[in-house]
């Protein structure tokens, strides 16, 4: 197979204010015939120099209404286009740009990059079958300071842990859900949707929070409660690269730290993930 | 000299709310003698492992109210304690955590990363001397969509660049200043004052913004602005390294691409600096 | 699942000489049941702390000869020693340490980095079933400066690119081969033995190099070259991420620049792979 | 000022033979006036892209025979062709490709990257001074499993870290030196002997090594040998940055580790500098 990435700006006006996105795409192509690879004869070859105009042209003449239904347009050209093919899938990640805002006034041209997360989208296609799109969230950095624990682990005579019931919870979360076969969705609408269910699920109630007994619990509350609240949701993949961080001893130095000072434990880190899917 | 680099968290709790700043503090030691170096005779180095262990006692004995006053707390510390130092510098930075919001209400302990720009200061003095305090910010990246060109530049044989009167203007802003000798500031005040001063200056008004005729003239801008609303800065140190965007030419395909689709110049990248002080 | 990384350095003397191995070791584990996401149910879990303790714990008491039987030797632990693991995967990789020589004598225990090539390797076993191992080389960075081209590829209306017969072949490689069934393999001799293939096969005769009419073909001639000279592999993947280069038009500047001055082409790159089996 | 980056290949031919330098070239100028800061008056200015046309054309006309003789081309013809740049300091760096070897034999177009440090230099001219080159070499990665300590440091009572008289010494390089103004040197050869300078003292004779009793001294018995060794070195300024590892403590495990196995102790990592002028 060959891949290729591109990024690029697409700017539009609506009325006197200007809209961007900046956009990598990335384009995975399967072909009927393997002989580029066997024989050097390059006659079914689609050079990366044309995939980039094809992409570039589809973002000039379409526009790039949500990344997703950007995947999509790009996915049925490929199939339409060349009876080689015959599978595609098209990765797009989106820059974070977030107008400027001056005392509440959004500005018509200014952006800053404000990223609380990465949106990504997949649309993905054999010949001959469905256009499925998935849609995810990655470089989410979170923390809960309190309210997570990691007690009756398994324990023999390499286990130095101890168990702990108020530790720092910290990491980057990597979540991937699938929508199915391609309908007509709001992208926009249920993917906010969906990032406010992770955050909802990770922190729990604004005044109490939630106890969190271990990483691979935390992984599994987000899906079910993604699961729950989003029917458009087929399959959730979930990944929390966990970051520890170790209470300093003081007692060295005079002093008592009851969880006031911390350092990051580098060396191991770990992550955790998990898939479920909808019955 | 030498330096060292310590990464922690420091929590604490007001009411039944969690704090917490994460920060990266280098401590930067020049000693009376070079004898170390020289004869290999340590008996007056500070070992880095010693320099971590009165980083985080300071830390856990009187908190992190801001990054600038933890900074000139160590830097006190190393004056009082060591006569053998001669000059210390503290540099301080904070990784952006933000509080979690549910529906507008704050979470008790839950955060997430959100950096747009990261704040920094550094704390100075030599023996004998002032301790002189300055702060900053970087990694803000910034876009104007319009209202930005470059014109008028000189030009010989080996020019080929064409004037344009409407680019994008995009990049990555570093700004430092100095708050002169240390004086009872409210750093988080002012701090927050200048972020706002800079991206002012940098996008202009929100319903029309201002024409910027080069990069070396919004970093003046910026300068001017924050010198001019916030008396107590000094000196004010501006970077910005510019992101060239071209337009895609799509005649060969066909189309009239009217500054819709772009695609970032790598090479050659550019950066542009001033340092200007008040009279 | 879990996946944990370690890294350490494993020191130990043979004669007056120090040898050491700086490594990373990656070791992901399925277990039988998902209690621990389900029910937050911790009783089977292993902690990453157990997991590092037992790595540290096999490279202290056995050495790593190599990374292949360190991978074996973590491999057959945990699958003897815990029942509630069904899978376990364990990846090492080695920093490329290489003693120093001064004039031809090699020091007893001075050593510089020099990576041309990171080797790697992946033991693998399911309860009930083999233990496969697999051993590979990444990042090798690798250019022909003439002798490549590519021509006679598909072309339509977004086609731009040129034909050309003699362009930079300029790109990162990585390959990875399976053993099949582990065997009391020489897996030093064997490795050194691959990556000359490699180069071989990438580079042609000293004297008058291989035309190579693709980046799919190169990755092809690899593959079977290895497949042809290595009886001891199975299965060999391998991806060459390529970067293009443009020989920089001068005539606006007056000059004829004969493949002479080149930029990277930096959007859009690519990246072509293959997996290929014996039969 | 202003500052930007190009970078690219020069390929060029010896009898049969391919010969290639990929480089990244960083010109820094400043200009007689600031105009095109305070009144945005580009007049002046000398764009980017005619700055990368200016060191295209350069790298075609004169080639790059050492990266030390293509910055003193480049300094000079910013100073004579432009009246109003007042300073210029140009940087050059090289990737360091090596010709691929069979069997000893080398061959006429293949290459291989071969990181074990990055040569670069800097020539730099006032407007009526003297144009002053220096060199130098960075991320050179060494290492010593022993034969190095640290003890008889100064103690008070925020010191934990215990004396050491056989640890690891393992940190990255930096060494850069002056030449003073610019003569008729043989730049390959004596940047080699400054390369093998600095490995000699780094690593003491090769059958029993030489004590290092800190990272500072190490750092001046480098700069002294070079001083010595090297005539046309009029100022040296060297950078280690140190990793520290552990041995890890294995009692609890049951187990005595003698030195054997180690992990990286991550935060704080430090570094030692000194610039050493000849007399």
């Amino acid at each position: 197979y060959g891949k290729n990435t591109i990024k690029f700006l697409r700017l539009h006006k609506e009325g006197k204010k200007d809209f961007v996105k900046e956009v990598e795409v990335c384009t995975h192509l399967r072909l009927t015939s393997a002989q580029e690879y066997l024989d050097g004869n390059n006659s079914l070859v689609i050079p990366t120099d044309t995939i980039k105009n094809i992409v570039l042209v589809l973002a000039k003449k379409n526009g790039i209404p949500t990344i997703e239904q950007f995947a999509i347009d790009i996915c049925k050209h490929f199939m339409t286009t060349f009876c080689q093919v015959v599978y595609v899938k098209t990765y797009v990640q989106e820059v974070p740009w977030q107008r400027l805002q001056e005392n509440g006034v959004p500005h018509i041209h200014s952006f800053i990059c404000a990223p609380e997360g990465i949106r990504f989208c997949e649309a993905e296609q054999c010949r001959n079958g469905p256009l499925v799109v998935s849609a995810g969230i990655k470089d989410l950095k979170l923390m809960k300071t309190t309210m997570s624990g990691f007690e009756g682990f398994y324990k023999n005579e390499h286990t130095t842990l101890p168990e702990r019931h108020d530790r720092i919870l910290c990491g980057e979360l990597f979540c991937k859900w699938s929508y199915g076969e391609n309908k007509d969705f709001d992208f926009d609408c249920i993917w906010n949707k969906i990032r406010e269910c992770i955050l909802e699920a990770f922190a729990g109630p604004p005044d109490c929070g939630e106890y969190s007994p271990s990483y691979q619990k935390t992984v599994n509350s987000i899906q079910m409660h993604v699961l729950s609240k989003v029917s458009q949701v087929q399959i959730i993949e979930t990944m929390l690269n966990n970051t520890f961080y170790n209470v300093v001893d003081m007692k060295n130095l005079g002093l008592t730290n009851d969880k006031e000072v911390l350092v990051p434990v580098e060396t191991p880190y770990g992550s955790c993930a998990c898939t479920l899917a909808r019955k």
